[in-house]
């Protein structure tokens, strides 16, 4: 279970494992950093390309990655949806289903109160797993509260409620049956029900004009 | 030249060539689309493999992309915002220089008014480029004029003010004297201004706590 606490100048990631009880482990945690002098599209890349190589190397069963409100924060939320957005993608690709928790949500599910401080939420997520400090900088913490969040309210065997049915789990990316990859099945299922609802997925092409 | 015109359900996407002065002919125009009854995550990966997939076919020399600003359009802009980042990233990726255009100074720059309406847009558009019929949706003429704006803006050999001296263009992605693609010549020149100003770039990892 990955967490992501989207974010352009710092992006929290954080890992935990669950047996399927309140039980959790962290497995790791860190914080993808981006230098406000470099440019905007090279800061994006250097992100998703650690976020990247995280889920290569610890192959989550699911990402969690925290919902962004366009009214929040109006001057860095275009960089913090971004980030979000690339995550998602990043995971999609890679057959993992992707689950959004909001703020408020993810501090109910640890401290029992949606508007806790973020002081709080540190403090629970440090006890929770059983750390000798709380992990810096909160960031780094909001993603294993993400995390935690989603191991508690994702039962193992319980199919996350926003992802079709995934051919394959993230590990094993080709489906024996079918011989199509995980993201492909999730892709195949998508244009199938939008299919039937008489919408188009597939992009129109081709010069116009002329 | 490709043009971006961000967006969730319809992504308008136009390229146009320049020979250096005011004369630009079209290359193709078409729209990314994807439905509103697909999950988040599936949609912003189609559209990123839309773009993708326009970048590997025409190999542009530069990518405009419409700046998202989130003061406009609140219900929308998250994704807009979302699927802007995923273009920067694929052009980033690949090496081609990224530039961002406000929806007023294309306008100002195709129609002589930074206020213009739509429609106008798609006029000056359609003659500009000696069409026979308007581009429709109006997201492909405004990919159009973005791509039109920006090879006005950028006389041939000028380099575009946000993208950092790339070694070798986006055609030719490994140079031949360093043996570095393009993207990560713009990593390393990055990195460097970036340790000559004492900051980090590179994400804190490894566990906290125990």
């Amino acid at each position: 279970m990955l967490g992501v606490d989207p974010g352009l100048t710092r992006c929290g990631l954080g890992a935990v494992t669950s047996t399927g009880g309140r039980v959790v482990r962290i497995v790791d945690v860190g914080v993808a950093t981006s230098s406000p002098d470099t440019p905007l599209e090279l800061r994006l890349l250097r992100i998703s390309s650690e976020i990247e190589d995280w889920m290569d190397r610890l192959e989550p069963d699911a990402v969690a990655v925290e919902r962004v409100f366009a009214q929040s924060n109006v001057s860095t939320v275009t960089g913090t949806a971004q980030v979000a957005g690339l995550a998602m993608v990043a995971a999609a690709r890679r057959g993992i289903p992707v689950e959004l928790h909001t703020p408020s949500e993810v501090k109910a599910a640890i401290t029992g109160n949606g508007r806790a401080e973020k002081e709080q939420v540190t403090t629970m997520v440090t006890r929770i797993l059983g750390l000798d400090s709380p992990p810096r900088p909160a960031d780094a913490a909001d993603a294993l509260a993400l995390a935690i969040c989603h191991a508690w309210r994702s039962p193992v065997g319980r199919r996350p409620a926003s992802a079709p049915a995934p051919a394959a789990g993230p590990s094993a990316s080709t489906s024996s049956t079918t011989g199509v990859t995980a993201a492909q099945a999730l892709w195949l299922e998508a244009e199938r029900r939008s299919r039937r609802q008489g919408r188009r997925v597939a992009p129109a092409r081709g010069p116009v004009g002329r």
